[in-house]
């Protein structure tokens, strides 16, 4: 085969990333929403859906690790998204497979060669304000300060506005059920992926975990979207995933922005039609739209 | 000093009741919210108030049980509620003191005699979808249906509307700063507590904390309220404090739905202005105001 190369192939191998061996993943369905007979106010029933919650216990290499609350929309990611977000496996070529089985509810993840000192490193449990997926393994901020975020990545104002107009129009498990959170990443203002779980945590996870399976994303910059406040274990989190901008409808914590600061993160807040609260490193914002402009636009 | 008493003073000794040892608690203090400097949406730098979240790491009896991240409102109360809730101790009596320092961070927990195999109950870890307070040590459901909730006990539907009422026109923090969480405890429609933190499941947490500290309630029906969804360790910890009903502004997912249909717990949510679902046991609910007439009143 060698032999009938040209030179031009052997630079396309060269410069190819090194191909990554990919983990073999079930694709599991769940229903999302289940429909149930409430009585309302006026005292008559009525028939609405709610949000299925399920649990789902991880096995790693045969041993129990963690059970997660999901609706269960993208198991797989999930699982794969929590070993990555809680600094348990270093990469997707650490994964030989994810099989979940909502049967019995469970996610068995076997590894290529184990997860160096598990139990030591999953030993100390931090309670976090999160919604969802509230706990994490000790240890996470210790990361914290090897994390560089692109020192040039910018988001116009006019870009923010159409994310936050996409999120609006996006059909979801929350304009029929309710009481779910969404994540969402984009590229500049291109939707990539859009999540939904009963807990943001959750979400998130799922989408780190949609992230490291993929190839390159297009060129542009990263922006994460939640509905879910803006917490230090979202930050952090975010910041892991190389995303220099984070944005939520609702409002940050006092460790959030800490975080957020430190990393270099811009992090928007209450981003609700033309408005928002920018708290942390505003240089990464181009004021582009004055809101009256853009309101009138 | 027996010699002294009559029959009445007997009788009065026989029906009061137990004695219990109470521990002993520091009163530590924190504010609850810091000023930020944002910019908004113009570019223009303002002044907003943020939840100041901090993080409170528990020891029991010098051995490392958790991390909470809280508002700091009541953190001894917090602690309290949370080792109660989490079934690691069966009574305020086995507590002999809970010392917080926000200096380090620390509360400190000493146990009359120990917490029996601590090692082993707190082995399992769930990561459960509420907001804050994730994680719940395995077992929680074991011991669900030994709950029996009063089986008479109801609530009028303008009672129900005095309660939303009251938390509408409640001072808190989510006013000035948002993104916390708020619970609080009702008998009949007479508020008792209200707490918030960053978690709704800290709320909770602290005001069982605080339901074990006081003697017996006024006589009445025991009502909690919270702002968050009404999902399994919700409806799990309301029904282990003996609450037949459970109000939110949010919705319900299955599995709290399930435990509330399971234990006879009457759960309204998307309790607003004049509106509700009961989502469970609407015989627990008794309707004395058609929304009409109340809207009119």
């Amino acid at each position: 085969m060698l032999a009938r190369m040209n030179l031009a192939d052997l630079q396309d191998i060269a410069s190819a990333p090194v191909a990554v061996q990919r983990p073999r993943l079930t694709q599991a369905k769940a229903d999302l929403t289940r429909e149930v007979t409430v009585v309302d106010e006026s005292g008559r029933p009525r028939s609405i859906r709610i949000p299925a919650e399920r649990d789902l216990t991880v096995y790693v290499d045969k041993r129990e690790l963690v059970t997660l609350m999901t609706l269960g929309a993208h198991p797989e990611w999930l699982v794969l998204g929590y070993l990555l977000n809680q600094r348990l496996v270093g990469g997707v070529h650490e994964i030989e497979s994810i099989t979940v089985d909502w049967d019995v509810g469970a996610a068995a993840v076997v590894t290529r060669s184990g997860i160096d000192r598990i139990e030591e490193r999953t030993a100390r449990r931090v309670v976090t304000t999160g919604c969802g997926q509230g706990s994490v393994f000790g240890g996470l901020m210790d990361d914290v300060d090897r994390i560089v975020l692109p020192p040039q990545a910018q988001l116009r104002q006019s870009q923010l506005y159409d994310i936050v107009n996409t999120i609006r129009l996006h059909d979801s498990t929350y304009k029929t059920a309710g009481s779910v959170h969404a994540c969402a990443l984009f590229v500049d203002e291109r939707l990539q992926l859009f999540v939904e779980d009963v807990g943001r945590h959750n979400a998130v996870d799922t989408i780190a975990g949609w992230m490291a399976l993929q190839g390159p994303l297009p060129v542009g910059e990263k922006v994460f979207y939640t509905t879910g406040r803006l917490t230090s274990e979202m930050v952090i989190k975010s910041a892991q995933m190389g995303v220099p901008v984070v944005i939520s409808r609702s409002g940050i914590t006092e460790m959030g922005l800490h975080v957020a600061q430190r990393v270099g993160l811009c992090a928007i807040g209450r981003a609700t039609h033309k408005r928002f609260f920018c708290f942390s490193h505003p240089q990464r914002i181009v004021f582009d739209a004055v809101p009256a402009e853009a309101g009138a636009a």
